[in-house]
């Protein structure tokens, strides 16, 4: 939607906020009204997306406290829009932006000063900074609960893959406590700490490193998602990419299903206690666009982040030269971790607009 | 956007028609004035979508000759919204949705079932089709032209993977002129040999393929993309996620580039004739959600086709029993191929939409 | 809604056409299934537009035999869009406007041809025609059966005033039967003759007349509307004035209420048979932007054509010189008593998209 | 736009708040980079709204300090969201509603409780009071300094009609400075005092009055406005609608024009100083839905304020019965002097909104 800082067709998030602006929040019009929430259930959710509270991320301070300042009344949310927010602390000292001519590699920095037109125009850097997808955690929070309290779904976002090192299992319900017990948010214990340590090296080396994050939902009815154009999948897809550094996503068998003949790939269909459902999912719960009933599955590829302390070949676009880059400070060797929670929020986001969309939510609960 | 058949915020293409109306067609709307356009080609581009014209796909004929009904005069656009349509055939026998109730594996029979509410609803079978992909090649025939003429940008959607047989060598702009050369649309005449064995293999055993098309489009200018919700990538893939059988996207080095190590990962700027440029481009093309001068590379991953000619346990949902079913008639063993076109169109619709936004095209040529 | 040839948030109309192109008509996006429906009954509505059936009208011959060519199935309403055209006579003649560069007063030439920035750029003549509200007459016809089968509302737009001269009574639900019982659209037939004589007056003085369109409709259900931005009021007005010549609207009271005391214009509630029913309706059946159940009323103004045979001071856009300009060919002297069929499908259109964003009507019947 | 809250295509404003929550503000997204703001200009402009400030408004102490809290740095705009927002005052006395069953005539009580379907659902009080203007006050007096500085554009609106006395000269760009040197905002010293005491005679008489704002906005560039259905009155009047007690709106001659012939509304083309001018202005401006350069002049009817001490006949919903209601409390006797800056944003942010769509105003300055 135009012009690009709001998401959403009848649950609508508009986030607001850079580095330099005196805070970040979001306004989420189009929640029902009734729902019960208050600032401690959304700030649960922002810390876990906090930087500094472990080490194997950067040391940063984000404060990060949450105020809801409309749209919930005596602890109920009045059906009004919703605006949330965190103020930033003071950024005076962080003007480097307008001294940084050298280009940073797999950084926005080159479009954005060619789109935006300025060397010191800020924008380039407030806007694109991972901070803001704070906003899309004190939206989704929301979502979520909604979900949950209306419709019984749950979503588990969750770290399977870092670097080549990958999940042994596979997920399942009883598993999903374990998400958040370690700092990788991987459910496996053992597979957990083999990534913490390849984190921990990659750090120690000035590099930086990816990773999949899968996502389950489960509990969803049927019949969410608008085809043609605005499809479950095709929803889901244009919420995820907004995350800095996801650069692929995949249903179900994916990229692996291609390569599988139809009688191998389809789903068949059986009963169960009165109930019709698929002996597997490789459709990841969307046929044609709409949900089955089947838990939604996805895996969201994110590359490994870009700010790395070792040189980097570059250019200078003052002087279009080439130049030697190296980026100061401390940075996140591995940005995946940190997103379990983004991907939650814009899963619940999409869901909940397209429950709202089919009337299986109502405006009022 | 609501309620689901359009798409696009200034160049926007609204999808009509079903199986059982009298034609499919679109609208577009927001093209600039002064393109010189006409019914061939457009024609040209949708034959190359449709089945029946080679040995590996149903010989099911489908007409599909072209009608521009507005916005066109005297062999140019005016700026007025451009209709275009085919007209069906007489479908009058196309009488067998109503008396299936055995849900088709793969297909969204069920949930659009559901969704739809009705078990003689033709809207399920209608707008499900493979065949409103004629549609979005029509405005996507628009939309190359238009980026063609003004920004000199080409798009080369391709068969890269049928099941497990890849492409040996990287595309380069030089085989684009072999993509169209053979019936699996790969510019590789070694590896399509191989891939049409495959097919007509899985087809004479009633069994299906899917497969990957790699899609790369060249002379992007700087700049396109909204962020934070309308990145380039947000809207590539919402489009890309209307096509029947679509179940992965990714962009530049995608999942691969997952596992891989930021200092591996980066794509390095350097000066090149005067330009800046990547060394290598692990990004696609986008960085930040705005294109950056590079080629934008996605691959997209389609699953094996759902309508097979073995037997397939399954419910039969009128008394919610397991049943047997059998697809008669005979499909396509892998649309892959088909889809070539319809993946060069919606690129070229998004992009520009894009260029559009930006004012990079102007509303009049 | 951007670009501008579509209306409507879940009931959308995209109209496309012009005087040049091979036909005009309307796509019609998020109907709902099940809904009864053929071309005779657009048709119906349809004629009541055309001109040439009367002597105070242009005896220009229109044609205008519609086609339903997608989104009904055996006179049902599929759910998917429903497209609907006309085609245009051979324009091949119609080259007038190549050679016209004196502006004529009143109409759109002057700021089209500044917006489009070509003398020559049909798009101006063709977009801008009174002819192109059939488009919305087919989508409207549509949406008023919608609303009389699944709600009971009944609109009724008349003729209430033609230059100086008003209808007497206040219009009440026995005279609807008489609106088109006169070329004029007045339900009061003493009134209507003397319309008539002042129209064929001002025709044979080479003038012409404007007038006011009043609108009544019952049985509309309590709480439609979306505040703040979305209110009942916003969304009529917005497509209201989208018929050309349209230059003021009022619901209720209106202008005249302005002037009242606030004990004179407030509605008093009451009890009738059980049902809340205020005394008088002043509000014109919106409070709030929502409406009350009350009938929803309103007037709108329509400026004088401006097409007329006399003699005008100009200027030519090509030397930029003062010119003198007679506007040749047969004009409509006024344009009011066509337009009732077009603020009838408005009106529906508007309301019907209300109904569904609050559920009050299902999007399958 | 869904859900209501949000208005605009490429300039978008979203109004958040109600009297209950803890803020009113907005979020202004899609304005240019590098316009000079601060708060002292916004907060000067929302003066001018607020009550208590003469004698003849409710002497209610509303606060209203107004801080900037995203989307300018340094001064200057970044072309992010720029949220601005107020806080409330203590509300928590404010409990009345939960108590009020008695319907208030001419106020939205009764359609929101049907609609939100609640009696102590706060939405409706907080969420339809004449406070939340103060929203469309924020963005609007950006959209104003931006066009001002862009194109040097002026907008003037004043009150032109109280009840039924009226301004006795037509207006002309010297009274500009005279519109706030009166608490009526008339600029015409005279007619104002008139005004003024029928105002406090109304309020003595615990009764109220409504009047009509004149609104002229001179230096539009031609061009702007897109047909067909966001023409530049559609927009207009979409956004005024959104200020209580609106119930009418003309351009132009209006209603008045309705009852001209042809030839004396139509305004004459004429060359001025090089110019392409009209030598009378009953278009108001708008020709086609398009500004044509000359001065865009709208009326804004507004019905008498419905809060009035005097006693009125009305139904308790709790019981269904007939009931007399008396409105306690100090209430505004006129809201019109108010709503002139309420008038200038919302022309402000429509006419900069359309600037940006047609690339009038680019999106860095």
């Amino acid at each position: 939607m135009l012009p690009g800082s709001s998401i959403g067709q009848r649950l609508v998030l508009t986030s607001f906020g850079e580095s330099h602006g005196r805070s970040i929040g979001a306004v989420l019009d189009g929640c029902p009204a009734g729902l019960e929430i208050d600032e401690k259930e959304i700030q649960e959710m922002l810390d876990l997306r906090k930087p500094g509270q472990n080490i194997i991320s950067t040391q940063r301070k984000e404060g990060d406290v949450v105020e809801i300042v409309s749209g919930v009344f005596r602890g109920f949310t009045t059906g009004a829009p919703i605006t949330m927010l965190i103020w930033n602390a003071d950024q005076k000292s962080k003007d480097y932006e307008n001294l940084k001519t050298k280009l940073r590699p797999g950084h926005s920095d080159y479009p954005a000063m060619m789109k935006y037109n300025q060397f010191n125009d800020h924008r380039g850097g407030g806007r694109f900074s991972g901070r803001l997808t704070a906003t899309h955690v004190m939206g989704g929070a929301i979502a979520r609960k909604l979900l949950k309290k209306t419709l019984g779904i749950k979503i588990n976002s969750f770290t399977t893959q870092i670097g080549k090192i990958k999940m042994e299992k596979e997920f399942n319900e009883k598993m999903s406590k374990l998400i958040y017990k370690n700092e990788v948010r991987c459910p496996e214990e053992k597979t957990a700490k083999k990534m913490r340590e390849s984190i921990l090296d990659a750090k120690k080396k000035g590099d930086s490193l990816g990773g999949i994050i899968e996502s389950i939902s489960t509990n969803v009815p049927v019949g969410l998602g608008e085809p043609i154009f605005s499809s479950l999948e095709s929803d889901l897809s244009k919420a995820i990419f907004s995350i800095p550094s996801v650069k692929g996503i995949e249903f179900g068998s994916g990229f692996r299903g291609s390569e599988l003949f139809g009688s191998e790939n389809n789903d068949l269909y059986a009963m169960k206690r009165g109930k019709i459902v698929t002996k597997t999912n490789n459709s990841g719960g969307i046929l044609g666009g709409i949900s089955n009933g089947m838990p939604i599955t996805m895996r969201i590829a994110f590359k490994p982040a870009s700010s790395i302390a070792q040189k980097q070949d570059t250019v200078d676009i003052k002087n279009k030269k080439d130049a030697i880059l190296q980026v100061k400070g401390r940075h996140d060797p591995c940005v995946v971790p940190r997103a379990a929670p983004v991907v939650d929020s814009l899963v619940a986001l999409t869901i909940a607009d397209h429950a709202l969309i089919t009337g299986t939510i109502k405006p009022s609960l």
